[in-house]
């Protein structure tokens, strides 16, 4: 009971057995169907369209495009909302876009009483632009003639730069600073990947009054209300969202993509009941990805491996639109500097540059599985090249115990970076492995390798972290538990249930937790995104437990006539506390509070939580692979995250978010990518032709855990969620060099890449006509 | 802005639109449907079913007969729980009924794909009965060989017998307590008739988890969720009620009817959707009815009409089951007691009993119209033997000011009842139209009538008043307000809206209510019945206001830097107290408060009420008719009713009720009678024969108020939603008596009766063979 314990899943039964409600299992029957109409180019301006065909359609109820809606540029990403407007996320976008960005912008919308109507009248829709020359890379976009992709928000291309210097002078000046230092460059680079949850967005919005309800797959309710809100130039509180259980998000569902929309069309419908649902292929292509970064590193060493001075220049593909916009690319640089101490300077450079790609927004990892690519990259033929074993190299410079970033200020207030790699070391029987792949020949060759990460636990101080939960006592004894924290597949209301029995003193059965977010009655929160939830609303869950609690104690020693302070809750009971021994049970106690005469009494507690604190996460992934070189083709044979999240609320979920994050990490690191021909039109926007790692595609996964307790979680713990992706790419790249000696430099590692390399590295003599 | 203010209804726009969703309006597609299949009989016992026909119809999912629900009886009545079981409502019915006791009992119920297919095959159910002789009168069912219809609760059909005994001595030995009393004796009866709300009962259900949810068109959310639990013996908070907007319940839906039975087929069905819907005739004849109660009065006077001492025995039929049981008779003989002062003694008896009618439930004005209609005809009769002036009469022995009933303790707080008489008369003529009408002649003829009520307001002390409130403030400054008290089309919504407006000091344009009522995250509240909500409730909403606006104004004294004794909240912003001047708006200061980068804070209130007060609600109605004496047609050319109900939080609104009460009054005293042939078959269990007035049998409606503001209100208000609906019968009664000379001793005074009536009293000298 309570939390360290591997309870079942809450929502397990109903998640298996299909009876749980997702979004589209709530529609009432008799909605409005509407379909976004899309650019067919990727840069331009719509000059104007010709709708008679579309209108034509039987059926058809509603067009309306980009001229017809409001002038509001409004800032899609899922943020806390900033009270200086200019320091807060781009303004960038309108609820239908006239000036095109991306192939596929929105620039029309088609409602109709059935999908085939909409389906129909959408392509009939006919649009007519003025074209400029797509822009599809960093380069390109900052070149001094290239058109500027939002000129009413920045003269150029380039969204944001920033940049910091940690440190004695520059790394120029690092260079002379003592003799028979080691110079690395390198430059590496990750490609764009589609977050590909189970679930497409959709919602279905409808009108009460003056208000506008949206039931929406998102991990923000709150947030999504406000953008709302923005988007139509109404007060936020006219907005309702409601979020149901969600067939994932990773991130693509921190953004505000397509309610706005939603909501405009039960407005300008006299509040009908609409439905707007994307498809696969909208939402790979037109939703959001994982931002393809370019990185320019330096470092320099003594002969020993000790680092003296770091540089990183990160150049970041932002595609059409600014959603989460540089908050990624600084997340970038961010971890460059703080995974590694070097003794004299780290200098880092983000850049961030609209493009004609797709919009880059929040993914698991947030810039992070970027800049661990880079930096375990780095870090790896570094030590190759001076000849140091790159485990030494890491553990002698790697995040110190009670590390403060020099920036934020955000500190390791525990750390088991070198725990973890002690477990993983063993468990994982690298030296013998290590050892026994030194020197490969063949076609089919073995290795291992690592890569260490760091991850903070939520946002602050960037951004505000705000938390609230409410509780109250049936009564049966059980307690409702009220969230504005969102389940979206990862397991919170499973650890929000732990620790809800934990502070108040009941079984996990006897605590209901509201899956559902609804803004007009949820607590407030800010949602599933940054790791953030078991700790910022975990600090909710447990305060709300203690008030709960101190009530039923109250109403107990009324009843008991025994003073609050010698009584306690325990296992559903009003307990002595000094011996444990039950008084009452909690159902008792709660029906006679709720119908007693003389003092009746509900419980209820909400707290409210503004959290001045962040703390690190750490671990590490030991990969060990198999290369057939002449196939290009890696086989994992062993793959280990070793994590120190702090203490696990319930070590079975951190086991399979763990097993989640190195899926996608594996997908990222062999498989993934998104692909664009020469007019930004997306090449392989679908599940057949962009490939995602199935169950056939993946090892067996292994996770093992540091409990280090954090002093500043609510129970010890700190992040996990995002964590699990970060280091399984660079640590099966490394793994491919022990392999094969080719140090590849970008993701991901797929066949045609890797013989393209193997070739370049003579490993393959004579290369097929395969292209 | 605030109380005392005629504000549109929040719900207006919604509902006259028809956006406002009511539960089939929510209803998710692939619903499975059920039917309740019913007994044949009045009286007696199924023995077996056969199945086969019915079972042999397309898309049957599932029968369940009586003989497959969980041996548990439970007590439907919409009442608080009572910790002292034996205290509390009568455990007297399963799911599904073996022992059929009412045409129409529940015995089986059919799950299938359809509507059409439920239908078909709920009617091949054969079902074989042992059957018994239906007992169709009180009189019947006390006989000594009268079959016990629910021998396991009770020996004899008698549920309950209660008396009291008030003053000094008996009503015998008062009959020679002083020379020259007058002593008046008559019997008056009062009709079974049916709530005939807009929308039947219905609901669907559906499982998550081993959670049952159950959206249902109900006044008493959380309580249908306790009984739900009790049926199907599980902990309460394994079931989750959901209460949308409702068609009208007046009294029917504050009984739990289908509920329990809806949650049992999801149950079984491994939660699969269900939808339980009911129709018109299955309303009119197996849900409730208003009790047909027969009452034996006597009284004695001095010859100046002073009230010495009265006696009543009421004779409830309260048809097949217990539901709200004895409440209501023993309301009616209360009645009885409280509106007049007897100088020396008052006697009351009443006794409910079993019978194979309908049974009776609660219904608008909870036993007192019933009450209302034997005092005040027997008042109205009383004066004419003594020849005395009936009002003058009335002011002289009616609710004293100040008047404390000695059984409860339920005190007149405030009392306008001779306050109403007085607008009344001077608004109504009455002087002028009593003289004109004093001696008609002819076969049109008029004459005025009038009639007193009194009304407690909630329950409070023979049951438990709590209610809880919730509030938060938006970031655009708006309120969110949260009730467990529900709108059932009274305007709740609407006066708790002005209300929390009031005490928070923002317009009702930014208070946001949800209307909707979902137990797992709704305040608690016991609902809507007792005229309670504005009173009980409202304190709670004044409370939570008064929290919400402490911890604005705390905020506000951080971020203005002034003491918060110095602010307040007035018109949306925060002011100077001392002068009014605005600091700042909600709108700004929330949005800081949400956002602060120092101090974020959401602001929240929950308030508990556990309200120890009552308070008496009075009025009158004046009503003047024509009567058409062969044809036995009364027309009512004027009726008035003023009431005291304290402040008015909403006078338009408070008029609506009124006049929605008069028109149910109408339709009790000329029109409204459910009848029953010989076998217990009801005969006008519809709307064609059942003869509920419209609009074109309905004159124009006044209202009249006298505001005198109740000491113990929330803001000075009392009982209004029930009382409208209590008077109007007598009055009516009262007019045709003046007009007619004949005393009229049963309702409904439909022309039937009246010409039967006609003919006794020789004003109908030649009657046509019109039966």
């Amino acid at each position: 009971m309570g939390v360290r314990e591997s309870i079942k899943r809450v929502d397990a039964y109903d998640k298996v057995t299909g009876a749980a409600k997702y979004t589209a299992d709530l529609l009432p029957t008799g909605a409005l169907v509407a379909k976004v109409v899309r650019s067919k180019i990727a840069n331009g301006r719509v000059l104007r369209f010709d709708l008679d065909a579309a209108k034509a359609v039987k059926g058809v109820m509603a067009i309306f495009t980009c001229f017809d809606v409001p002038d509001i540029e409004f800032a899609t990403a899922g943020h806390p909302y900033v009270l200086e407007k200019e320091k807060g996320d781009v303004y960038d976008r309108k609820l239908l876009n006239e000036r095109v960005r991306v192939y596929g912008d929105d620039i029309a919308v088609v409602v109709a009483v059935d999908e085939v109507a909409a389906a129909r009248a959408a392509r009939l829709v006919k649009a007519e632009y003025e074209e400029y020359a797509p822009i599809l890379s960093v380069a390109d976009a900052l070149l001094p003639d290239a058109t500027p992709l939002h000129p009413s928000v920045r003269p150029t291309n380039l969204l944001t730069h920033s940049s910091y210097r940690v440190g004695q002078g520059t790394y120029e000046e690092a260079k002379t600073s003592e003799p028979d230092l080691v110079e690395f460059e390198a430059e590496y680079s990750t490609q764009a990947v589609q977050h590909c949850h189970l679930e497409p967005p959709q919602s279905y919005a409808y009108m009460e009054g003056d208000r506008i309800t949206v039931v929406s797959s998102t991990q923000i309710p709150h947030i999504v209300r406000r953008v709302c809100g923005q988007a139509l130039g109404l007060p936020w509180a006219k907005i309702r969202i409601i979020k149901p259980y969600i067939g994932g998000g990773f991130g693509n569902k921190q953004d505000v993509l397509y309610e706005p929309l939603n909501a405009f069309l039960t407005w300008k419908l006299g509040g009908k009941l609409v439905k707007l649902e994307i498809t696969r292929e909208e939402t790979m292509a037109c939703t959001r990805v994982r931002h393809a970064i370019h990185a320019k590193v330096k470092a320099l060493a003594r002969k020993d491996g000790t680092l003296i001075a770091r540089k990183i220049e990160a150049y970041s593909d932002q595609g059409g639109y600014a959603s989460h916009g540089h908050s990624i690319c600084a997340n970038t640089v961010t971890l460059f500097k703080q995974i590694y101490h070097d003794h004299l300077v780290t200098e880092g450079d983000g850049y961030t540059v609209y493009t004609n790609h797709a919009t880059g927004g929040a993914m698991r990892g947030y810039g992070i599985p970027q800049a661990d690519f880079f930096v375990e990259s780095m870090l790896e033929d570094f030590a190759r090249k001076l000849g140091v074993d790159p485990m030494a190299m890491r553990l002698a410079n790697c995040l110190p115990v009670g590390y403060v970033d020099p920036g934020t200020g955000i500190s390791a207030y525990s750390n088991g970076m070198r725990e973890c790699v002690a477990k993983g070391r063993a468990l994982f029987d690298w030296d013998e492995k290590r050892k026994r792949y030194e020197n490969q020949t063949g076609d089919t060759r073995r290795g291992v390798g690592m890569a260490l990460f760091n991850y903070k636990t939520g946002v602050y101080p960037i951004s505000l972290e705000t938390a609230n939960c409410r509780m109250f006592m049936n009564e049966d004894g059980s307690v409702s538990l009220q969230m504005g924290a969102t389940e979206i597949g990862q397991g919170a209301d499973t650890v929000f249930t732990q620790m809800a029995a934990e502070s108040v003193g009941v079984s996990e059965a006897n605590v209901h937790i509201v899956s559902t977010q609804d803004t007009d009655v949820a607590p407030f929160d800010l949602g599933a995104y940054a790791s953030r939830q078991t700790y910022v609303s975990g600090m909710a869950v447990k305060r709300a437990g203690e008030l709960l609690r101190d009530k039923v104690l109250d109403f107990a020693a009324f009843r008991l006539k025994k003073p609050a302070a010698e009584l306690d809750i325990r296992a559903d009971h009003v307990v002595r506390k000094s011996n444990g021994n039950p008084y009452v049970s909690l159902a008792d106690l709660a029906v006679d509070a709720q119908y007693n005469r003389e003092r009746a009494e509900r419980f209820f507690a909400e707290a409210s939580i503004d959290c001045h604190e962040n703390t690190i996460s750490t671990g590490v992934t030991f990969a060990e692979v198999e290369v057939d070189i002449p196939l290009g083709k890696v086989t994992i044979l062993n793959i280990l995250n070793v994590h120190d999240s702090g203490v696990l609320i319930n070590p079975k979920l951190a086991e399979g978010q763990v097993h989640g994050g190195m899926s996608m990490g594996i997908g990222y690191a062999l498989f993934e990518e998104l692909l664009y021909d020469e007019k930004g039109r997306p090449l392989n926007d679908n599940l057949l032709d962009y490939k995602l790692p199935t169950a056939m595609d993946q090892p067996d996964l292994h996770a093992a855990f540091v409990e280090l307790e954090d002093p500043t979680g609510p129970y010890g713990n700190k992040a996990l969620g995002e964590p699990p992706a970060i280091s399984p790419a660079p640590a099966i790249r490394n793994a491919v060099l022990q392999a094969t000696g080719v140090a590849v430099d970008s993701l991901p590692l797929s066949p045609q890449k890797l013989v393209e390399y193997f070739v370049k590295a003579g490993l393959i003599k004579e290369v097929a006509q395969h292209v």
